[in-house]
């Protein structure tokens, strides 16, 4: 099938190609006859007008960014729907981008979003940004951007996350009071918002309840699963601890995985509890107890902010955290007297 | 910061709009001394040729659509890393959208894939999608289309996909072989390309075992936990199956919450396996005997055959069928003599 153009409809109907332009534009230059004429044969000729040539005149891509580490990961596709559920309400297309932990690939993305590309960015920041210029230059340029998840403190625009903080203090609170006197800490990089917060969180617990914050007992991840199965496994040799607060999911199956290796007893041995948004939780042996995050809300909270940055002509974007809170499911893998 | 664009760097530098554009693209009509002060200020000024112009201009939008059903799915989420993973080496960008099974939504987004949006879309079409028109449509306008995973048959194209059938044989020769006389099918939409073969897969492993292919065994899912839940409790109820094989890996989470609610043992009374790409299958309760697809792989080459349309001047994609094997990862949920 060639394809059809406005020139080509203009043809037909024996119009201008300006005149066409204003019918489909519904503009008040155009007599309703002819609008109807235009459309009929646009809708029968399956025109489409061309998003280029329209995202010039209107500067606006219909389009948003939404940058994130990675998409295997339960966290951020449930953020993701969350997302979408706006998006699809509002019309806008999302562009999925994988920074895959790497602030090279984050920084060259960005500069592929300069220049009308898209109207808006959410960003969930990689674990190795620890410059931000990249994403000052999106802001100066004039894209609105709000934070998720992993947030850069330094902008003046609105964060939305959980509270790792208190999460983490609890996650802590919930060991010791199921009998852990030696709890351990699997954390995330300390470049990353979140991941220094849970650490953080996990510390004030440990001295509030009396026990010594020994940093042998703290253990930095790297998110590659042979690596962090290493590292644990020296850490349960080593320290023997009999709890495992892990900060995110992926290590706290990298610790089902030692104990099996170890024929260590979850919850007997070594208790364990993550943040987690891992649907077959309840179904691990044991049940796995998990600080579960609202990321879908997060999600559609972050993007409804965009949209009514993007909607509003003087609507601007404050700094302002947003916080959702997370829930402790309590399950066999923290029991206590078993 | 305001914003720079091509007059601008043309005034500064005293040179006609038309010398900086063929500057920026290297051409042979400029000199090599120009050329540096080009770049030189653009760097200096962070200079990005609008992408809107540079595409109508070279009709290369050096993006990729992929159009999938649902994101909250492993094997999806993996096969989207395999396409990145040659996308990013191509220095293309990667669009995804959901259909959320919905060929409303599906037909909405091609007609916005119209006009030179995307080079070329990667799809696995959502279960409600039984007129192929919309894409039929992208095809006539131009644009290569790959399927992976669940394909349209009538198109004249690549489609990557597992060995459905074979592997479904397997599956249920497999339940077999453990000791089951009466196994069950979850089966996914009839509407569903790989659904089908799924099925018959299951029904053809029967036959030729002498056991007869009772269609109140087989439960077709509607992918919504809660109703599929309840048909699988009502399977279990009424028919007391001895083993099921379970078309996609969140139906057999449902056999694994039915079996709890009922106390029936898995795999003593009822033997589960299914198509599955969970990580955590080896750490359920009991560990879950999956087919195990290759879903990066998969995304891979479906990418890979896709780019060679792309930059190939004369490449035709051909009516194709590339079939990746699943690999039968024998766990605790089938176990005989337990």
């Amino acid at each position: 099938m060639e394809s059809v153009n406005i020139k080509k409809l203009a043809q037909i109907l024996n119009l201008s190609i300006s005149a066409v332009s204003k019918a489909m534009r519904d503009s008040h230059d155009i007599s309703k006859e002819t609008k109807e004429k235009v459309l009929a044969l646009a809708t029968e000729l399956n025109y489409q007008p061309n998003p280029y040539a329209s995202s010039l005149r209107k500067h606006k891509s219909k389009t948003i960014a939404v940058i994130i580490p990675e998409i295997a990961n339960n966290y951020f596709t449930l953020a993701i729907n969350g997302i979408e559920s706006i998006a699809q309400e509002k019309n806008y297309h999302v562009l999925i981008y994988l920074t895959h932990e790497d602030v090279k690939k984050e920084i060259a993305l960005t500069k592929y979003l300069h220049g009308g590309r898209v109207d808006g960015v959410l960003i969930s920041v990689s674990s190795t940004t620890t410059d931000y210029s990249h994403l000052h230059q999106l802001e100066e340029n004039g894209l609105p951007i709000v934070f998720f998840d992993r947030v850069a403190e330094c902008f003046n625009t609105v964060k939305v996350t959980t509270d790792d903080y208190e999460s983490s203090y609890l996650a802590t609170k919930h060991l010791i009071d199921q009998g852990c006197k030696k709890p351990a800490h699997l954390a995330m990089s300390d470049n990353i918002s979140i991941g220094k917060k849970r650490k953080k969180g996990f510390v004030q617990a440990l001295i509030d309840h009396g026990i010594p914050a020994d940093e042998s007992l703290i253990v930095e991840c790297v998110n590659n699963d042979a690596a962090d199965l290493d590292m644990i496994k020296q850490l349960l040799h080593e320290q023997r601890p009999d709890g495992v607060f892990a900060a995110v999911e992926q290590y706290a199956l990298c610790v089902y995985e030692a104990c099996q290796q170890f024929k260590l007893s979850i919850p007997r041995e070594v208790k364990v509890i993550c943040f987690s948004n891992l649907k077959t939780a309840a179904y691990l042996q044991p049940s796995m107890t998990t600080i579960t995050q609202p990321a879908y809300e997060i999600g559609k909270e972050a993007a409804a902010i965009l949209f009514k940055a993007l909607e509003k002509k003087h609507f601007v974007l404050k700094d302002e955290n947003i916080v959702i809170k997370s829930a402790l499911m309590a399950r066999a893998s923290t029991m206590s007297d078993v």
